[in-house]
């Protein structure tokens, strides 16, 4: 609960309209797209300023309030959940595209910035900017970077954090920094830019960005492998790639998947097929596209592809990524609560990690579908549950545990591309190792030493012991 | 001077020959590849394993000793030099290419590798390593990540930290530390990883990194697009950019650095030219290699061209680039001492930044020649003078000084890709501001918290005051 003096003080900042405490505004914040997490916030404010940005963090920082910095909410860590309480600043009132340099191939603008608007704004100039989370219909650039957004698109054009290259961010303390520029080299000191992308709103409150845009590949080709051996798909994931071709999309899409999505879009999927591959290649020459999707297909039929279908046209084309696109709703149709998960490995690894989530899932009889973003080893192995159940959230929370566990065997990470947040927290050490979590709060204390940047996240109260055997 | 327990140890922990003290190591270690700045250590140390590194580094971290990292000591900030004395870590005996793996398109490789050594085993296998800096014939890779290198194809393919994906690193403390891996996406807490890169040997000590490989393009053509007048040449580097075409590499040589790399190379430069830019586009397909080539050419002459060859051969592409990659070492020859600079500019500024640096150059009567990679910005005004003629120092760093703070007023910042070390220690602060640097401090503390890495370096104990007017 905040006291009145602080909460006129918020009004006289922002305006009365944009200080919100009523119980509706409390609720709408208390949760975001994350399952099973809520936490209610004592406020919820609007600024459009970069000033008011500052001069509500020194505020709260002089009376130790956190702040919950907060874009559209999409993300899936939990990472906009108020677990100290506190003010949740909301940026949608920042969303202005502030320019696209045709010189530099560059785009500024601010935080609220809807991501499918921004990609329609770039594109019509014939630009592009790769990251393309699934939620970017609803999601914001500002979100996409504190949570370093990936998407369909990451095996050849990488995340978010490798289009992201000024900043312009405002300390706990009200002080504003400016990192980087339209600069495509910068070694002047740490990289304090790539070190806020995916810092969760943990370090600092970004009110302005710049990025990186090339030249929109003007061809593409959409194809659709399907197997019947679930094994082969997966196997095929790193033949390909071991043939050094890097296609712009390789998604992989397990039967149970394909079921619930094909119930929802209705555009013939193989629901006879144990998984599918969607895979798409672009390029700025039509004919070195078409030989790399020759390519692909004989790969994949060598691997035990059933059938290969190539699509015969944009809106087919279309169809198939809209489908994969839609994955995570529609399976949220099937049981009350849906925990989508991001475990990654390297892409060798796909075949071990579907045949480990598989067992896995047997072992503490929960119903995982597997989809997820293949080419670059990030699954997103999916449990369709109920939270009210409370002996199968206990299981499924042990099959995660065993999950993560797995891709750390194998080399890889907890999460690909979701954020620590509050869900991951826990697990962070089996990544990164004690002596990672001690740099990592050392970094924490210099940015934000009286914690009140969105305190509780990336760093757990204690760490998870590791019940499983480690190598 | 070290206490002879301390040399005991030393000797014990990397056996007899593998410590030194004697004057000629320790002369021999006492510089860089920066022109005038040296300063001598207390000893020279060649650890073989990662167990070695820690032993030292705990000891060091004890006894409060300076630890100064060091691949071949190419650099040109000043960043191997003992500036507090202490002792130089030479990492060439660590210098195994672990591995090249295939199927994920990832190579690992302990830290004294020599680049040119590691691109050649990539190069068998058809993979791709980009990061070419001029002086990879002698750096090594530690060198490259520690400085984050960049070369003659950022534009296209990005710098040495667009690569490194996963880092072994031993702490000051002595304990290891590992981030990353063989993964394309993680965003399992702060990036440590891009940290490091970079960080100039002032956090950590790698001992092995693993970076990202691309299938390598299957074709490639240079030109050289010639010009009477310099600033048409800047000119067009904007243009091509603006036309949404990014070559492989966009050079950028004026008249005086044309003569002198044709008098020690003798390939038949146009020294009657201003200046040339020197061109190459590669991709997997020739006929998009070709249409970029001929766009390009039509957008020289458009801006100005006097004459556009397109090279007949690889043998005669290769003799460019090799001109090219020698611009530095034959500028050495003019006259005693030869500082190059690194100013970066946002790549629509090129133009500006030219007349700038000529009209520098003339205000304070220096010789300054320029080249370097115009198509990301970053331009290498190289100043030929006298480290004995104190006047004349005294302008060249008069001139220097209004050069950076040009860069800084186009947006741009005051090094590119060859790192703050000593050299650009006291103009950090232009760039990134107090608050800026008061953040890497708390980083730094956060890594090294005795300040044994590196001391004196990327931090000034006091920050040039800035004399032009500020905007």
């Amino acid at each position: 609960m905040l006291a009145e003096s602080i909460r006129k003080q918020l009004r006289q900042i922002v305006g009365d309209t944009w200080f919100k405490d009523d119980p509706e505004a409390l609720v709408t914040h208390s949760y975001d797209a994350t399952p099973m997490v809520q936490s209610m916030p004592d406020g919820v404010i609007y600024p459009s300023t970069r000033e008011e940005v500052a001069a509500i963090l020194k505020l709260a920082n002089e009376h130790r309030i956190p702040i919950v910095g907060r874009g559209a909410g999409s993300n899936l860590c939990g990472g906009t959940v108020a677990v100290e309480g506190g003010i949740v600043m909301v940026m949608n009132r920042m969303n202005r595209l502030i320019e696209i340099d045709q010189d530099n191939l560059t785009a500024t603008f601010q935080p609220g910035l809807n991501t499918k608007e921004f990609h329609l704004a770039v594109e019509a100039l014939g630009l592009f900017y790769p990251p393309d989370p699934s939620s970017m219909v609803v999601s914001t650039l500002g979100g996409n970077i504190m949570e370093c957004a990936g998407g369909l698109r990451g095996l050849k054009y990488g995340t978010t954090k490798d289009y992201v290259i000024g900043l312009e961010a405002v300390l706990p303390s009200g002080e504003v920094i400016r990192t980087g520029g339209k600069l495509y080299k910068d070694v002047a000191g740490y990289d304090l830019t790539k070190l806020l992308v995916g810092s969760e709103g943990t370090l600092a409150i970004i009110t302005e960005a710049t990025v990186k845009l090339t030249p929109a590949p003007k061809y593409k080709k959409t194809m659709l492998a399907m197997y019947e051996d679930i094994y082969a798909a997966a196997r095929t994931v790193s033949a390909i790639i071991g043939h050094q071709i890097i296609p712009a999309t390789l998604e992989f899409i397990d039967n149970p998947t394909l079921r619930v999505v094909e119930a929802f879009n209705k555009i013939g999927l193989p629901l006879n097929m144990e998984a599918v591959l969607l895979i798409e290649q672009d390029g700025s020459d039509m004919s070195a596209v078409e030989q790399d999707i020759e390519a692909i297909t004989r790969i994949c039929l060598e691997q035990g592809a059933a059938e290969v279908k190539i699509a015969g046209s944009t809106q087919e084309a279309e169809k198939l990524m809209m489908a994969r696109r839609s994955a995570l709703s529609t399976l949220a149709r099937i049981r009350p609560t849906t925990i989508l998960e991001d475990a990654t490995v390297p892409r060798s690894k796909i075949a071990d990690m579907v045949i480990e989530i598989n067992r896995i899932a047997k072992k503490y009889d929960v119903q995982i579908c597997t989809f997820g973003h293949a080419g670059d080893g990030n699954l997103h192995p999916t449990c369709t549950t109920d939270a009210r159940d409370h002996d199968e959230i206990h299981r499924v929370e042990q099959a995660f545990e065993e999950i993560f566990d797995a891709a750390i065997r194998m080399g890889g990470t907890i999460t690909g591309e979701h954020g620590v947040g509050m869900m991951k927290a826990p697990y962070l050490e089996w990544k990164v190792g004690a002596a990672g979590i001690e740099l990592m709060k050392g970094i924490k204390r210099a940015f934000d030493p009286n914690n009140i940047m969105n305190p509780g996240k990336i760093f757990a109260k204690e760490s998870r012991k590791r019940l499983v055997v480690q190598r």
